[in-house]
Parts: structure tokens; sequence; C-alpha cells
């Protein structure tokens, strides 16, 4: 990997953080921060700015240039990655580690005093805007809005922003209309007495409206926004789209309706003046609910005394909820998903012996037979195709450079999904192709077991999250291991591959209570530097548990697996089981055979439904 | 219980809430929070001022008065208490309930335009003060300062301040010199750039000079502040404590000392004005480290760019990790609280058939086979002693309204606990004298399993306790059951029963990581309510663990218990417990024997031994 070379980049950028045609007053410091305007964990590449200016394009990562310094914030993922990418122009601080400033304490420590430190406000999430300007104005500087993002003024060969088709869902996948959606939401807006709502979230529009697109890639969401009042809705989004006569009819712009449930179409570029006017004619009491991650924008639109903010919106708690269409989509969609992989398992079996296998060419075999699957989309994300060391690093994505041919001495670790219709999928299995050693299999056990001890798990109705993940490590700590990510994210239905308000973690955030029909993943891994990694991922459904007693009437709550590809039995020793794990497994594996194989079979893939049923032999465990 | 008639305390408070004789500008309303001025758990009788104004005299709880109403918010634990102390001139406020406003939202709904809402500055913590007076400065009032506490102007018979002897511990306790834990604070002071630190906590106090006091019941502490310079140290306490010869000589008042630490004796009230003039004193970069909890008034006194604050301190910290002469004495300390329990229980078995035994009587008993042993001090907390349904009450403690007689009938809980000079002690055992039931077994060896999961919990090094709580819950959650309260807080050495910063509970507060040498309890339960309440608590120290692995190297952590006493295997049902958690009963039993049965023994108590020996046979698994 050669660094990109960005010093007249930088020289151009210091001149337009000068340049009053740009900017009202000179910056001294300018910030460009990862996301898009909506902030999304996925972005297009035309909101891809921090990578333009710095050559760093890993996931996560915060630029601030001054008239002296450019400096990349990142986490330990991208250590590496970020000082691979950037030129000499560029300080890479490191994120976590003791002695790396933060952004605010570095900005005080480098600037003239009264300096004026310059964002996009569209680009800025308002919490963060608010934590940062609060740091900089005791040490005598000023954080500032520039209405014009410095980056594209010089990124003269800017992608477009994506205005791709737009994909309708029926009823038989979403199980709920944009109006009753509508109504639902408009109901926790009067039970908080608010008068609109401001979805600037991407997934969530997409979900009010029973909508899809490809603006973004894996995320099947599009550009918009939109505006809900008690008797308005607004959507702002640009393009032809709403030429087409097919959404026309889905959001019924042509027919009589009722006015609270006309669609007034707008500019996407419009939200920001349109909010002013909404802001501006507020009277007493009448407030706006946001999310606190909006943008510092469009929050600031809002009179402060109107502003109601939440961390989690209505429609980001209510999506999470799954309906009975929803399920029933996801558990298809994880059925076409599991007859991709058993394919993909039993040819990887004939093929790597052979030594023609790479992890890009078996993360391309991978999406060809989930492209074969009926309503398949795309990806839900970059397939992690790693084998041996590679497996050890968490994020990885196969490239030409460090693209490793699978073999039989190796463990090979697959994480990945797609976007089907009716369904997102995200399942992990890690496989040896010849012998594992002992110590491979023992570390696998213990995975297992912390996979098994979440999966099993029955919790008490309103139990958060994070409350489980150290079910998930249990067996790992006893013997001195661990892993250092969490245990499970929300998953959205054919949307975000990983989407709030719930998870497993030991990082508390503020998860909310899990309840039936939410779905997240069950995770755990381990991770040997410089050898191997495994991870047993499956998505999981809330669902009601039934228990002997039921202390004070709170109902309890278990997972029942959606993802229904087997766990490789190989990997397993069977000594480290308890006869509970050991039935688990079976169970598992006897609904793998039964659910996926009358698939296989439909399908005519026999060749797979042979791999599926050798790999579903119930464990024998040990007297 | 009869309600305090306060018809005519309120209308005096509402005399001097506009009295310029005692308020600079008339008040509206007036606060009257639960705590003493160092934000105590327990405090003393002349701090119970919401207790004199209501009647209501829990141990949590805030009373707000204004011109026409009077509220008192307080706990699930105390609605019904509440409830029958106070009289109809008072609303109690459930707090936890839905419909039930915050104090602030209550204020703002019922105070006319621009109030003023009137607070003793001394007793709220300043970060309550900050999140009160934004929310009602939002809705145009104001909260203020009252120099003077109104509620002492009306409470003519208020007792005294206490001011009672000192206790010096020598280093065979302590095992540092408080000269030795000045100059550790130093550094940390150093580390994190601050000039002072002010030491509010009475415990922090007691435990930085290595003394203790008794100036409030159950916590071996005295009325006193400290301020702590680079070269200074300033205590503040009152009495003539200072006089008492061994007290100079343990302060070392009349030695010849480098100047850094020499102690200036202060008075007690003198704190405010000594930390003005710091604050008024301070220049360029010179910070003031105070708790986030210290009191409204004294963060006020060092200007707000001064201020560093932090919800622990550096001595919390330092506090909670135990050295070997503290572990040691707490070693004593449990043995000899076993002494006095193995004494109990045996004399128990052989009283409560004959049915003259009251929960007020064995609370008696325990308290007077605990002063039998060396260095006794006072009990650690009111003892609960609860049979039957009493034992469903969490936090119970037995008075002639509800003492119950105990009977082999029902299930016996005694969770209670001893100061002793060289350790604290806390346990929890519950007993059945006669033949329990086959679910009252079943439930018992469902808090056991927690018990046992916690205590023998291996967990990486940095690992919080809160991520260890759905150990202790997992095996009830199975059957559907659960317990509202957490699984375990800090304990002090020869101090709080009560202490941060590390903790066991589900709620996620901000716990430091638990480290070697930190003292927790382990006290999982179950409680139905009108039946039986089941708790088992050990007191547990961290320590290193030996594993097979270790990932990243850094080491791994468990729990050894302190607390010795005998967990009635009559109430076990064993085949619901694992070999392995049979094998840690049978362990912990024979630790009971060798260790306590030698003490018994050097103590002569045959009785109480041939108890012990019968508890502690073996529990034989089911094949």
């Amino acid at each position: 990997m050669n660094p990109k070379i960005t010093t007249e980049l930088l020289k151009q950028l210091r001149q337009v953080m000068k340049n009053p045609k740009h900017v009202q007053e000179p910056v001294q410091a300018y910030i460009v921060p990862s996301g898009d305007a909506h902030q999304s964990e996925y972005i297009a590449p035309c909101d891809c700015r921090r990578a333009f200016i710095s050559g760093f394009d890993g996931s996560a990562g915060t630029a601030i240039i001054t008239e002296q310094h450019a400096a990349m914030w990142t986490d330990g993922r991208y250590f590496l990655q970020a000082a691979q990418q950037m030129d000499n122009n560029w300080t890479l601080m490191k994120m976590g580690l003791k002695d790396t400033p933060t952004q605010e304490d570095w900005l005080v420590s480098v600037l003239p005093e009264g300096s004026k430190v310059g964002v996009d406000p569209f680009i800025i999430p308002a919490d963060q805007w608010k934590r940062m300007s609060k740091v900089l104005r005791s040490a005598g500087h000023d954080l500032v809005p520039v209405k014009e993002n410095l980056i594209d003024t010089i990124w003269t060969d800017c992608p477009q922003r994506p205005c791709k088709p737009l994909i309708m869902l029926d009823l038989s996948y979403t199980g709920v209309s944009w109006r009753d959606k509508i109504v639902a939401l408009r109901s926790k807006m009067a039970e908080r007495k608010v008068m609109w709502f401001v979805v600037t979230a991407l997934d969530e529009v997409a979900w009010l409206f029973n909508l899809r697109g490809s603006d973004v890639e894996y995320n099947p969401v599009f550009f918009a926004y939109a505006v809900i009042g008690m008797n308005t809705i607004r959507l702002f989004i640009d393009g032809d789209r709403m030429m087409d006569p097919a959404v026309r009819e889905h959001l019924q712009l042509d027919s009589t309706l009722e006015p609270e449930f006309k669609i007034q179409v707008m500019p996407y570029g419009s939200i920001l003046s349109e909010l002013q006017a909404v802001g501006a004619g507020l009277s007493h009491k009448e407030k706006v609910w946001l999310s606190d991650k909006a943008s510092y924008a469009l929050t600031e639109a809002i009179p402060k005394a109107y502003r109601y903010l939440t961390p989690y919106t209505p429609i980001c708690i209510a999506k999470a909820v799954k309906n009975a269409s929803e399920t029933e989509g996801m558990r298809r969609a994880h059925i076409k998903d599991a007859v991709a992989l058993c394919e993909l398992f039993n040819w990887l079996e004939n093929e790597v012996p052979k030594g023609t296998v790479t992890e890009i060419i078996a993360a391309d075999k991978a999406e060809e037979f989930r492209s074969q699957q009926k309503d398949f989309v795309e990806l839900s994300f970059a397939t992690i195709s790693s084998t041996g060391p590679n497996g050890a690093i968490i994020h990885y994505k196969p490239v030409p450079e460090t693209n490793r041919t699978l073999s039989v001495n190796e463990i090979y670790l697959l994480d990945s999904g797609a976007q089907y219709k009716d369904g997102t999928t995200d399942v992990t299995r890690t496989m040896h192709f010849g012998t594992p050693s002992a110590y491979e299999k023992e570390c696998f056990t213990y995975v297992l077991k912390g996979h098994i001890a979440v999966s099993a798990a029955i919790f008490p109705n309103g139990t958060k999250g994070h409350l489980l993940d150290s079910f998930a490590r249990s067996a790992l700590w006893d013997c001195g291991l661990d892993y250092l990510h969490g245990t499970g994210h929300g998953v959205g239905s054919f949307l975000n591959v990983h989407e709030g308000p719930c998870g497993i973690s030991y990082k508390t955030f503020a998860d909310e209570p899990l309840e039936a029909g939410m779905i997240v993943s069950d995770e755990p891994g381990y991770y040997e530097d410089g050898s191997f990694g495994i991870r047993i991922e499956n998505v999981v459904l809330v669902i009601p548990a039934e228990t002997k007693y039921n202390f004070k009437n709170r109902g309890s709550l278990t997972f029942e697996p959606l993802t229904l590809v087997p766990i490789q039995t190989k990997m397993i020793d069977v000594n480290l089981l308890t006869q509970k794990e050991c039935d688990w497994v079976n169970d598992y594996h006897q609904k793998c055979r039964e659910v996926v194989g009358a698939e296989l079979e439909r399908q005519g893939r026999h060749e797979a439904l042979r791999w599926l049923i050798r790999e579903t032999e119930p464990l024998v465990p040990v007297q």
C-alpha cells in the first residue's frame, strides 16, 4: 500500500480555510469527520471526504487540519492501515492509548489564542458539537459552522451523490403500511407532547415509508429526510425517483387522501430552510423531536427551547421489534442463505485440498451462491474471508496484497451476509478442511460454549442486552482467554446489518431492553495474533420463554436462532461440553437438517444436501 | 405507627421561608434532602432534618415544602413506611413509578412564575444542584442557596452534633502510615496536575489519617474535612479531640516535622471560608480536586475554571484496594465473626423449638456473641433478623410492632455484621430449624448456585463488577425467578460497610474495575412476598487467579470468601447442583471447619464447635 501524497491538497485546503469566498471569517483549523449528513455507518463515495483529504479510508477516523498540522484520530483496528495510507504530512493519533490527546485538547495545545475551528454543520452530530464547542470555548477558541464543505471546494472530481431507483416493499414484506406507521409515530409524538418529528437516519426514512434504495453499498437505503407533523408529511428526496409511477402509487401521491396522509415531496437540499421555517413558526410548548445524533445544522434550525432530543427515536425502537411478516421474511432469508452456504462449504471441501482457492475466490463464490437465491439484492457487508493469521484480524477484508490461499492446514473464518428482499443475514462459521490441532479445537469449543450460553439464556422481560455479554465469555475467562469485541448487534429487516437500539456488549452503552421480536447477532470469538481467528455467529430472534415460575408476572425471554448453518463438529472437543451443551448442538443440527435440508431438496441441490446431512450427524457425548 | 403531626412545624417553616432574618429574599419552595454535608449514607441524629420535618425516617427521601404543598419523594422500599409515618399535610411521591413527576418537574408545575427555590448549599451535592438548577432556570425559576439551614431555625430541641473521642489505628492495622498516604495522594495529584485536594467524605478523612470515630452509628467515622495541598495539610475538626495526647502523638502535632507534613488543625465550621481563601488565591492552571458529589457550597468556593471534579476521588480508589495488613485484619475479623455466628446458630437450634425466641431476641443474641470477641467495636449496620414473611422485606429491621417469633415452620434470614478494630463484617445466612419444603429448598439452591457462580467466577483483570451480576441470576432466571436488588457492594476495612467505587450490580453505575485486594459482598437472594426471604451473603476478597492460558498477558482474578460461616446443607437440593458446585460447597465447608474450628477450639467453645462440625459434613452428590 502506497500512501496518498497530500501536500498539494492540504495546501489548497489551507487556502480555502482563509478565503472569504468560502468562509465568513478565516478558520485556523478545519475538522473533517467520517460520517455523512445522516450519521450513517456506511457512506457513499461522495461522502468519503476524510479518505479524500488524507488517503486513509478505514470506516472510522476524524481528520483535523490546521495551518501547521494535519492529524488523524482513529482506533486500534486501523492503526496499521492509517499509517500505511497516509503520507508524512499526517500525524496519526492513536485513540485509546493513554498518551493520545483528545481532538479538543490537541486543538487547544496547537492553536494560537482566539482561534476559529471550522466544521461542516451538516456532518457533525449535535451532541459532538456541544462537547467540542464547550472545551474550545473554555480555552478561548470558537467552534464555527462553515456552511460550504471546504473539502468539496477542492475535490474537483468528487463523485455525484447517488440517486438510484427505489424498491417498494408491499405489506407481505413489511406487515404494516406506511400509513399505519405514521399513525403509530404520531401517537408516540402525542404521548411525548411533540408536534413534529424529524427523520434524519437513512434507515429510518426507508423503514417509515416501506421503501428501499441502493444509494449506499450494503445498506439498502436512499438519501432522504422526512419531517412528520401531526397533520403533515414532508419527504425530502432528489431525482426522478418520484416520477416512477410505481413509487407514486406506493406513496399514493396522486390519490385523493385525507390531508394528514398527503405526502409533500420536496428537494433533498431544502431540508434546512424548511426546518428553519418550522422552527420560526413554533408557538408556546410546541416541541420538535430529533435524535441527539442529528446534525448540528438541523438541530440548530429548531430554537433550543423547542427541541426534544432523545438518543433513540421512536422509529428506531419500533423498527427494532419485528412483526410477524418481517420475522417470517427473516426466516425465509436465512434458509436461503443457509442453502448458499451449504453449497459453498461443500464446494470448499472439494476444492481447498487442490490449493487453488484464495480468500477472494471463496468470498466471490459465496456471493455467487447467494445471488442464485430468490429475492437476493446484494451483500449486507464486505465479506470477511480469512484463513490462518488473517483470521485474527477482526475486520479483515481480503485484498490482492493480503490474499491467502486456503489450505488443509489452517483454520478458515468466513463472516458474510446478504440482503434479500425478505430479510438481512449475517453469519460467521469457522472451518478446518484438514485436521485441527487439539488446541484449536479447545479454543473453538470455548467459543461455542459462549455462543450457546447466550443463545440458550433465559432472562426476564426488560433485560438489557449488555447484561448477557458475560455469558458469552465465561468459558473463555475460565481458561484466561477473551475476545476484544462486543458479542452482538441489532440486525435490520432488509435494512442495515448493524442497527440500534439493542445489542450485547460489555460496553455499557445506553441499549434499550430486549423484547420479543427484536433480532440480534450472537458472535463470540477468539483470536490469536499471527495464527488464527475463531468466531461463531448466528442471527437470533428474541422470543418468549416458558419457565417453571413467573416472578412478579414479568415473563421471560430467550433466543431462537434464525441462522441455520451447521457448526463444524470436527472442530468441537466433546469432552469440554456439558450434556446440555451437547444437546443444544444436536438439536440445532437437527433443525438445520430438517429445515434447510427440505429447501436443498426442493432446489435440487443434492450434493449440498449430502454435505448438510454429513455435517449434522449428532455429537456423541463422552460418558 | 402513628403519623407525626406536622401542621405547626410546616407553618413555622413557611414563616421562616419568608423571614428576612433567615433568608436574603423569600423562597417559594424549600428542599430538605436526606443527607448530611458529607453525603453520608448513615447520618447523625442532628442531620435527620427530613425526618424531623415530615416524620418519615427511612434512609432515602427528599422533602419539598412550598407555600401550599409538602411533598416527599422516596423509593419502593419505603412507600409503606412513609405513608404510615407522615400526616395528611404530605403528598407521597413514589419514585420509580411511571406517573410520578421528578422534583424539578413537580416544582415547575406548582410554583408561580419567577419563583425562588431554596436549599442548604451544604447538604445538596454539586451534581444534583447543577441538574436541578438547569431545569428550574429553563422554566423561569431560580434555585438559590440559603445559608442558614431553615429546618435548624425551627428545630428547637435539635440534638448536638456528636463529637466523640477518636480511635487511633497503628501500622499493624493500617499497613500504611498517614504520612505515606499523603505522599501517595500527592503523587496522584501531581499526575493530574492539581494543587489541592478537598476531602469531604467522612470515611475518606478517617482512612487518610488512620483515625476512627463514633459520631455516626454503625460507621466508625467522625465529623471532619481535610484540605491537602502539595505542601500543606489542613484538618477541620471540632471539640477537644485534638487535646488527647495520644491523638496529638498519632498526628505528630507537637513534633518538629518537615513543613509539608505539619497538620494545621482548624475548626470544622471554617472549611468554607478557608476553601474560599484557597479559591481566591489560585493562579493560572492551579486546579482543585473535589468529588463531584461534594456539596454545592464547597464546590462553589472554587471558581469553576479551577475545579477538577471526578466521580471517585483518589482516596476512594486507594481505600478500596486493601493492603496485606488490612486483608489480614479482615480475615481475623471474619473468623471471630464466624465464631459468634456458630455460637448463635447453635443456640438458636436449641432455643427456637421452645417458641421463645423472637427476631429481636435473636438479633440481640447475635450482638451479644459478637461483643465477646476481641476488638469488637459495634455493629456495622442495623441487624436484619427476619422470619417467615418478614424475610421478604429486603430492608427489614425488627421493631416491637413487627417482631415475630422464630419457629420450626418458617425460614429465618439473618443479615448482620460488626465493626472490629481489625475489620468490618457483613454476612447473611438463611436457616430452617425444622424441615424445609421442597419448594423452599429449590429456591434456596438456585440462590446458592448464583452465589457460587459469582464466588467462583474467573475474569480478566480490569473487569468491572457489573459484568458479573448476571452470573448471580442465571440459575434463577432459568426458572423465571429473580431478585430486585444488586448482588454486591464494596466493604470497608473497619470502615463503612458500604463503600465505593466497586460493586456487583445490574445497575450500570460508573463502577471502577475490580482489582486484587478489593473486597465486595456476594449476596444474591430470592423473596416471595408474604411468605419468605432467602439470601446467601459472603464478603469476598478479589485475588489473582491461576489460569491455563493468559490472553494478552492481562492476568485473571477470582474471589476468596472471607466469610466462613456454614451454609445450611439442610436447605440444599443436591440434585440441582452440578459436580463443580457440590465440590465448591464441600471445599468451603472444609475451610470453615478447619479455620473457624481451630478458633472455636482455642476459645474453648466446644458446643459451637460440635455444631460447626455437624453443619460442615460434606454433601453427597447424587450419581
